[in-house]
């Protein structure tokens, strides 16, 4: 569906699958960081199997990204990317002070609002 | 896991159910909503099969919360539930420009950071 709204994304019908990432981020660090993010979303874009991303924190550093992917072996293989993992490690030592990761399959999905 | 951080939810270990919720807020009714939203979280967490709640909102209005069930049918029940649909309408017709639902099968689960 497209809402004209870019924060959204524009998914197929389900099934797919989706990665939910929750993290607080530590204090400090915010231009490395912002910038690494970026990237990450630029290059996850190119993955095979990628369908799209929503992302939100708030002022207190908890933030929420949703990604979605076509099959779990699309979810693994960027999982296996080498710049990925690199930065993941970064994330994991200075920029969160915890994350949980759920990998999840789609099964139902539905939107609305005043835009419809 | 209790990392100490309320932001996130203590879960079992999967499988157990999720429910992405993305949405750009309207402005304005700010009081209104936020009461609304506390009390959600509030009469959810009373609800049979609810596990937890992690939700974040930027301050461009954009915001996903994730809710955890045991299972479909706890989903279902709490849909049902007369006074949260009652919100919802309002959700759909006043405090949302748009969201998104997507209700998914946690199938893998894992966290870390620098409070491991």
């Amino acid at each position: 569906m497209n809402t004209g709204d870019a924060a959204f994304a524009a998914l197929p019908a389900p099934p797919y699958w989706a990665v939910a990432f929750s993290s607080r981020r530590a204090d400090g660090d915010a231009a490395a960081y912002d910038e690494a993010a970026t990237r990450m979303v630029e290059l996850a874009r190119k993955q095979p199997g990628f369908l799209g991303v929503e992302s939100a924190r708030g002022a207190d550093g908890f933030g929420i990204t949703v990604s979605y992917w076509t099959s779990e072996a699309a979810i693994a293989a960027w999982r296996a990317h080498a710049e990925h993992a690199a930065v993941r490690a970064t994330g994991r030592t200075v920029w969160y002070t915890h994350f949980e990761l759920r990998v999840a399959r789609v099964e139902r999905a539905y939107g609305g609002g005043q835009a419809h």
